[in-house]
């Protein structure tokens, strides 16, 4: 017996074909074709688990179906309600993928199936429950308790990029709001910070220092006044650039760092209070900085955990852009074990 | 078929029996023996159990269970591992009160358990996934998600009293960190903020009013330019007081539930990001101000809340002091229809 997994993004559909143990049989992608509000995607995946299934001598009654993960909020019903990313509005892709294929359909949303595809056999492997942050252009984020994704009661579970974390941000978020974890914890948020940062010259102003911890008005004074930042000559500014200047000791670049990861330890330490999940798992591309960011993170979520949280486990996502897949056939695996 | 609900408190322990249906047949308490480190508490729960059943002619297979609240953390393996108000230490709670009755116990930490009795019969009946918010001497707090407790992977899921909400507190809480939520938001809290205010004399410092929102700095410039608080002659100060002045247009009172609002607001729309609860069920003394505070509440909330949570319902828990007995009659009766 057989499965699939296939994960929608704006770019590429990523597809894999597993067996019961999660082993990843092959793994295969096409361009999304955004064409007409990306009305021919379905029929696009459904012909390609048709040759594949063709391919492998497979029949319906070995395949156990499709786990899929679509960057948009899905209902518990199967209903998407919008995609912007793909152009997709109200979509029955449980019902629409299921007519074309034959085949049991379990849809999610991206983020969340992803994080399951990390607890399935990624960094959270061997655990119930696990927060996963994806420091990506955005900030995203999957929750997962006692093996089941979190979906939420509209299908924001997991969306912690929208934590309200400062109160007095000028600057509007993507979602409409001012203040979220993702204008500043995300690469778009490192550039940012650093750009602002770079223009006042003397760095953060006294307001900012005061409303932030003991230890991050240090960082901040202590960087400011210091010798001026070797990001100035950097243009365009990239998240990578600030974070390599960081690396190699530049005021600013640890300046943002420091910022990040206060933000991110104050974020977890809250999620931590909670639910209180046995790990942390932090993927996207910021996630490369390595030691560099996890540092400040664990430092400061130590600070601000709650005592019966501190011990929480912190893991690097390991899957990368397979994460999707891994979680889609973990996804139509539990459906299907749960006789759904 | 009956069940049991026990709450077990630090001043007294409630007990009820329900039917299937969750509805109340009986209810009563006991004075909490806190004598030997509190070794004869489960006895004489054993005794009271008994004594009912014998008193309504019920035997042990007329009876599913006994759920039990119990003031402390509580492991999947039904141990507690400390319960500091009562004097246990680490008391295997399921094994030894089974052995005492021969009746299927089943324990869960008293917030938690409250929560999932306002889920049955209370402030968020017909729901499937809650956050309750009990604003007391504390500010306890329980999540349930699919009709399931939180409790976490170290029995510190639902802990929301410790979100990390102020990084410049200078004292410190119960838990031993700065800047948890429930230095504000419970009564004690209400208590050292309008002290705080009366102490400064014109109110809220620069530094403060700055780390804050701007409705609620105006809220305080307004405040504190006004004649002094009536607040000022009630000594000892309560929490009551201060909501009662509040009422009556007291520049403190109302700028300390202004504060409150601020802190439960941006604690809830956090909570609402994570894990898109369908209602949040405020209960517990201090929610006794009613619409003076929910106001606040659901005022910063909306203003703080990704776009997908904005329309989380409020509600007010109604159970009172009996949520622990029914929700620990629902514990037991769930882990019955699961066949434990």
């Amino acid at each position: 017996m057989y499965c699939f997994g296939v994960d929608i993004g704006g770019t590429s559909i990523k597809m894999g074909l597993f067996n019961l143990e999660g082993d990843l049989i092959e793994k295969w992608d096409i361009p999304t074709n955004l064409d007409s509000e990306g009305q021919h995607i379905l029929s696009e995946i459904a012909d390609e688990i048709k040759d594949r299934m063709s391919k492998h001598n497979l029949g319906h009654d070995e395949i156990v179906g499709i786990g899929v993960g679509v960057p948009g909020p899905v209902q518990s019903n199967g209903v998407v309600l919008k995609c912007v990313n793909i152009g997709w509005g109200i979509v029955n892709i449980k019902e629409e993928l299921e007519a074309l294929t034959g085949l049991t359909v379990v849809p999610g949303n991206d983020a969340n199936v992803a994080a399951l595809g990390e607890l399935f056999k990624g960094g959270g492997s061997g655990c119930h429950s696990m927060v996963m942050v994806t420091l990506g252009t955005g900030v995203g984020g999957g929750i997962i308790i006692d093996g089941k994704i979190v979906s939420g009661a509209n299908g924001s579970g997991g969306e912690i990029g929208h934590f309200p974390m400062v109160g007095d941000e000028e600057e509007t978020c993507g979602c409409g709001n001012k203040g979220c974890l993702e204008q500043y914890a995300s690469a778009t948020g490192i550039v940012r910070l650093a750009k602002q940062m770079l223009m006042k010259g003397e760095g953060c102003d006294e307001a900012h220092v005061k409303a932030c911890d003991e230890a991050h008005a240090k960082a901040c004074d202590e960087a400011h006044t210091k010798a001026s930042s070797s990001l100035l000559s950097n243009e365009p500014l990239t998240a990578e650039a600030v974070i390599n200047a960081a690396k190699s000791g530049d005021v600013i670049g640890q300046s943002v760092v420091e910022r990040v990861g206060w933000m991110l330890g104050k974020a977890m330490a809250t999620l931590a209070c909670a639910i209180n999940p046995e790990v942390f798992v932090i993927g996207g591309g910021v996630s490369k900085a390595g030691d560099l960011l996890i540092d400040p993170i664990k430092r400061n979520f130590d600070a601000m955990a709650f005592h019966g949280t501190k011990h929480t486990q912190f893991a690097v996502a390991t899957l990368g852009n397979d994460a999707g897949i891994y979680g889609g056939a973990k996804l139509v695996l539990d459906a299907w074990k749960d006789g759904v």
